[in-house]
Order: C-alpha cells, then sequence, then structure tokens
C-alpha cells in the first residue's frame, strides 16, 4: 500500500477500492499510517465525500478493527438500539429504553459523551447518584437479558478505528462531513450488535444538520450501511429548531425523562418517545405492527410498567431512581417575558449556549460538567405570554451565573405578535 | 491562536489574516502545532488555495523561521541569482553562473537536490571529482567575493518552516498547489540574499506545469512576492515537452554545460544561457540595457572568459574541472533509428523515466545517484533521421541497464514522416 498515491488520489476525485480502504484503516490503528498523512487523507475527504461503496468499506473496516458484541445472538433473540445525532434537550435515550423494556424488548445501546453544544446521554445518566456507565461486556449482555436494559460507554476494544479517527478529525476540522459521520455512529451500532434500530436524524438550527434534505441524505446513506450489515434501521427526521421538551441540562433532563415514564411531561418529547418505542417494537421480534405497537407503549406509561422498568434499570447500574436525589442548582431563577406576545422561536442553539455558559456541557473532551445546572423552558414556539409571566427557569451555581443565562435565554426567546405557522415535531419517517 | 478553527476557516474558503499565518508558521517549527493539523492544514489549501496576501504572509513567515544572508549588504554591491522549476536535462545554473560571473557580476545560489524526475543541480555539480556542496555561511560569502560565483547546498539554518513543511507536503500528496510552490521557492531566494532573480518557469509535458497559462500565473505571483521583498525578477516561460540541450545524466550534464561554455554545445540549450544571463546583466549594477548584456554574454563565451571563470568556480568549492575526471559508464550503446523520417516529439518525461531506470536521479530523498550514467539525444524535435543512424547514446551500469534504457528511449522518441511545427523555446518573459 503506497499511503500517498491513496491520499492522492481520493484528493483528485478518484474512487478507492475496499481492499485499499481496509488496508488503510487497519494500519493506520497499528500505526503504521501516522497522524499527518490520516489527517490529509480526512481533509481530500472532507472536499470530496466518500461514495457509497467507499462509505460501507470504511464501515466494514472499522466495524473489524475490534470486537464486536454478539448480544442478540448471546440472547437468542432480536436486541434494538436507538441513535441521535445530537439535539438540545434530547433525553430521548433515557425514556424510550424503559417503554421498550417494559414491552418486553431487550434494549441494549452503547452510548457517547456529550461535545459541543449539545449534551451527551452519559452525562445526563451520570447525574444520577450512584449510577455507573462502565460495565465489563458480560455485565452489558447480563443485563440485558435479566432486566432487558442497559446502556454503558463505549468500551476501548469497541470500534478503536473510529476512537481514533475521531479523535484526529475533532481536532483537523474534518469532523462534519456526511461519509465520515455515517460510517462512524453506523461503525459503532453495527459493533454493537443490535438487531434493529431507530435513527433520530436531527433537523434545524439546533442540530448538525440544518436543512431536512441534508438529514435524509444522511439517514438514507445511515439505512444503507445498515442494511448492507442485516441491521433493520428505522430513520426518524425529526424538528431541532427549538429544545425538545423543556429541560435543558442533565439532571433536570433525567427528572424531565422520568415525568414522561410517570405518564407525564411535555407533548412534544412525550409523543417523540412513543413514536419512536413504536417503531422499535414493530421491528422487534413481537411481529406486531405499529398500531399495535402504538397501543402498548401507551400502555406502559399508562400502567406504571415503564416506569417500574426505569427504576430496575437504574438500581441495576448502582444507581439511586429517586427523583429528591437528583443534585439541584442553589440558585433558581425566573426569567420573565419582557411583553407580551406569542413565541414565535426558541432558538435551540442560543438556548443550549446558555446553558453551556451554566456549567452544563463541555467544550473540550477534558473538561467535567456541572450536572445540576440547566434552564427548563415553560414556553415554547407557538405558546401565548404575558408581560411578566414566566418564561423560563435558570437552574445555576451562582447569582452571576444566573444572570448571564438570563440574558442569553431573553436572545433565543423571540416574542412577536402573531403566532408563528405550526410545525410538526416528526418531520418524515424513512423505512 | 485555535489552530482548529485556523483548518477550519481555510476549509471553508476563507482568507487568513497575515499574522495568523506567522503565528502557525511560527508554532509549527516550534513544534507547538503538530504535524497532523499541518497536514489538515495543506490538503485545505491544496483545495482552496491561497490569495496572494495569504502566499505573501506564508513566504515572510517561512523566511521569518530561519537566518536571512544579506550578501548583496555584505559585499556592498548587488548579487544575481536564478532558478528553475525543473526540468529534464536542465543543467543551466552550470553555464549561467560563470558566464555572468564572467562579465563582472557576482552570482550566488543556494540550490536544491533532485527528487522525482528532474534532477537537482547539487547532484550534478556532485559528479566533479571533489567538488564540495557544503560551505559555511562565510565560505559562501567570501567566495562570492572573491571569484564572483558560488553555488552551495541550503543549510538547515535556511527558512527551516519550508525544509519542514515540504518534508510534510511530500508525504501527504499536497507537493503541487501553486502558491505553497510559489512561496516555498521565494522564501529560500529572499533568505538567500540576491538582489536580482531570473525565475526559469518550464512549461510541458516533461515540467511540472503543463500549460503556458499556469506557468504564467505561477510567475506572476512569484514575481509579486519578489516585488514585496525588493527582489527584481523576471520570469521566463520556457518549452519543456523535450529535454534541454542533448545530455540528461548528472555527468553528461556538467560535460554539456562546459562545451557551451567552450563556446560550443547543443543550439538550444546555449541560447538559454545567453537569454538568462543577459538578463540578469540588465538587472545588475552595471546599468547596461538587454542588448548590451547579450553583447557581452557572447564575448565571454567566445574568448574563454566564462570557461576561466568556470575553472576558478570549480576548483574554489574542491573540485577539478579537468572533463576527462568526470565519471564514465562502462556500457555506452547507441541507439538506432528504427525507421526514418522526422522526429516528431522527443517525450521529456519518457528520456526522464529511461535515465531513472540507469539510476541517474533519485526516487526517494534517501537514494544515492550514479553520477556517470545517462542519455544524450542525437536526435531532437524536428531533425530528420534515417532508418539505422543513431538517434541517442545510453551510458549504463552494465549491458542490461543499457537495453532497458535503450527501449525506454525508442518509446519517448517519436519518428514521423512530415516534419512538426517549430515551436520557440523561449515561450514568454515576465518583466
Amino acid at each position: 500500500m503506497n499511503v500517498v498515491d491513496l491520499i492522492e488520489r481520493k484528493r483528485n476525485g478518484e474512487e478507492l477500492a475496499a481492499s485499499e480502504l481496509h488496508d488503510l484503516v487497519a494500519a493506520y490503528v497499528r500505526d503504521d499510517v501516522p497522524d499527518y498523512q490520516a489527517a490529509a487523507f480526512l481533509m481530500a475527504v472532507w472536499f470530496r465525500g466518500l461514495s457509497p461503496a467507499e462509505t460501507s468499506a470504511l464501515t466494514d473496516a472499522m466495524v473489524a478493527s475490534g470486537e464486536t458484541l454478539d448480544v442478540a445472538a448471546r440472547l437468542g433473540r432480536s436486541v434494538v438500539d436507538k441513535h441521535s445525532t445530537g439535539g438540545v434537550g434530547d433525553k430521548t435515550t433515557i425514556a424510550i429504553g424503559p417503554v421498550v423494556a417494559a414491552c418486553g424488548v431487550p434494549f441494549g445501546k452503547i452510548s457517547g459523551r456529550g461535545l459541543g453544544h449539545t449534551g451527551g446521554t452519559l452525562d445526563k445518566l451520570e447525574s444520577i447518584p450512584g449510577f455507573r456507565v462502565e460495565l465489563t461486556t458480560e455485565e452489558f449482555i447480563g443485563q440485558v437479558r435479566e432486566i432487558g436494559l442497559a446502556v454503558v460507554s463505549q468500551s476501548a476494544e469497541l470500534v478503536p478505528a473510529d476512537r481514533k479517527l475521531y479523535a484526529l478529525r475533532d481536532v483537523t476540522a474534518t469532523i462534519d462531513e456526511d461519509s465520515l459521520i455515517a460510517a462512524s455512529i453506523m461503525a459503532k451500532k453495527i459493533a454493537g450488535g443490535a438487531s434493529a434500530l431507530v435513527l433520530d436524524v436531527k433537523v434545524g438550527e439546533g442540530a448538525f444538520m440544518r436543512t431536512q434534505e441534508h438529514a435524509r441524505r444522511l439517514g438514507e446513506a445511515m439505512r444503507a450501511l445498515g442494511k448492507g450489515a442485516g441491521l433493520s434501521v428505522v430513520c426518524l427526521l425529526t424538528d431541532m429548531e427549538q429544545p425538545l421538551g423543556r429541560a435543558v441540562g442533565n439532571a433536570l433532563e433525567v427528572l424531565e425523562a422520568r415525568d414522561v415514564l410517570a405518564d407525564a411531561g411535555p407533548a412534544d418529547f412525550r409523543e417523540l418517545v412513543l413514536t419512536a418505542a413504536s417503531e422499535l417494537l414493530a421491528l422487534s421480534d413481537l411481529h406486531i405492527d405499529r398500531a399495535e405497537a402504538r397501543r402498548r407503549t401507551e400502555q406502559a406509561l399508562a400502567d406504571g410498567s415503564a416506569l417500574g422498568a426505569y427504576e430496575r434499570w437504574i438500581r441495576s447500574q448502582g444507581g439511586d431512581p429517586d427523583p429528591a436525589r437528583l443534585p439541584r442548582a442553589p440558585v433558581v431563577h425566573e426569567v420573565l417575558a419582557p411583553r407580551s406576545g406569542h413565541v414565535r422561536n426558541l432558538h435551540g442553539r442560543a438556548v443550549a449556549a446558555a446553558a453551556m455558559a451554566l456549567g452544563a456541557g463541555r467544550a473540550r473532551k477534558e473538561e467535567g460538567v456541572d450536572h445540576a445546572v440547566g434552564i427548563v423552558c415553560h414556553r415554547k414556539r407557538g405558546d401565548e405570554v404575558r408581560e411578566g409571566e414566566p418564561l423560563a427557569e435558570v437552574h445555576a451555581r451562582d447569582e452571576a451565573a444566573a444572570e448571564l443565562a438570563e440574558q442569553g435565554f431573553l436572545v433565543a426567546c423571540e416574542i412577536g405578535d402573531e403566532p408563528p405557522e405550526p410545525r410538526p415535531l416528526v418531520l418524515d419517517v424513512l423505512r
């Protein structure tokens, strides 16, 4: 393999053979290809993209770089998983897992940490006192078998090529390229061993994908990669112009996920949980249609079985499911409406920035997060509000931070005379 | 300085500030920016190019990365230099230096080694027994003062940023980008301290620039960089569809350069030497016009003063100027014309490939070269030949190599019924 030649051919827009991509990834993981050549290659890919065949070969090569979990084979039945491309206030996994498990379908997820303006599920779960995100492979499979539900962090043995490539992409401005994103996500899902997957591709200014067309392209690419590996994938395109639900911030989001499981919670978030969970049941070995799946998921919320599954899950991973035990910020400020009218926009990225300023997220991998802080939005897009009524609650570590976040929130929340055009949460479903 | 941000902005086609490029280059030379970030940046530049202002800033930053020679200031008069972008059989420096020195104008050149299909002046000079290409700065300046002529290798202290960046470009498929080429060449020329420069930009299939338009763009970019640094630059665009002169190979080329200095040698090579030397005299502190300059350069060849300057120069750098002392290959084969007709093309790159196969060049930096071997072309483009007459001489280390090179040469030499359209050697002069 002549690495300079591979870089040059990709740079010139040529399609590389699957065997060439396999050799390149394998040599990079072995440290036989240095970071600087991988970086030049990634930047060439940023400009030229990868063909469907190349993306598939890259995904295969990444899966082949480490161990693969055979959860479904070990359980002797299908296991489902869910992945989101990242949005503001996206705590969906924490609610979907228990709903699906309560309906009798095993849910096993290997998750990541948040970086940038969107939080990560692991950070949210770690706001629960005692919760352990690091389980061994045997603990993970055992827990899925016994209580039907586990969410863990990615081990070093799973898709090491992605860990190494992602870290390099992060410092060379080559994160935001669709074929690399699709291969990175799907390699982890394929190696994770699930049989069916719901992908939630977020669309809008609070998401990585700004347009529905772009989100659809990425979703189709990931569905094709899944299909190639024998994994059933349904892709939801969902709105991320504004935060999902009301809570943005780790412990606040856990609380909101638990509210949905207790058959309450904000309507938009609850609807997404029910939609995604129904799709998973319909893909599972229950062999039921989506209408029946929907009925069963609503039932799981109504009869308390989903909340019970949540509590068993949290306890099984060492956590205390009592919501009163979640950390609370010492300062809570109400943000009051500066005028009467309708909320025309609640800019997701700006709300995220305000939450980041409170310490809810991390700008760099090595930073910690403050689990207690965040924002709860009382009014969302389309809601009417009168001057002086509360728009939101800011949960902060001190007064100064609260005031900054309050100002930030007021920038994020646009109030006008007329209500905006309604916009659905689920924009499309790719089956 | 946020390096990821600089890479991302360049990647997105934004123009970077001069101070940002300065900081980036300085940090890279200090090893504060790792190779992988520099590699991603270079690949982004390969796709986006650099604006004239960015190219100028990069050149300045590279000059500032090391020491600069003030040859002209130390001598109290202007010193001239010449640079070629590289072609097949290009031994011009070896003849121009003595002509210019014989006319009373100091010539000081810091030169490079050949890589790929074009030879380097240092490799050619090292075929002269005893010749030393490594002089200290003081030896270099002293020799230019005393005998008016020195050609040395680049020291580690001169433009270290270019050494480091060039080595990285070489292994990341980012060599062939015009603004990087222009900055690399001109940084070395500016740091080398000459007052005036003739640039010979080669055009054609045997050169890096395939079209005249491309060569003109690069030439204008380099002229602008020189002007910005107070360096007078005249740029010749010269034909490189076929080898320059007749000899390709280190000792063979030294012999041919000496032939021109002895008022003989091939007409095309002699013409290029006279043209470039006249331009240099006209840029020098002699304050003469080009017609007078041309007269003096022809005189220097005719009266033996150029050959005398050559002999003083070679001796001063430890070499033996006697042409009989140059190494000779043990096997010399004549290549005979397979048919009668006119030479329609003598493909430069193919002749170079045949010479490379003999061992005359190096494909990788760490390889050595065989100084004795090479090819002498008896017939060139436009020449008539009869079947069985010699087309060329192959100088080889053994019979097997000679036969391979002979086959290679026959591929390079196209013979047809009609003579080709004539084509000038000097395509244009940018003053």
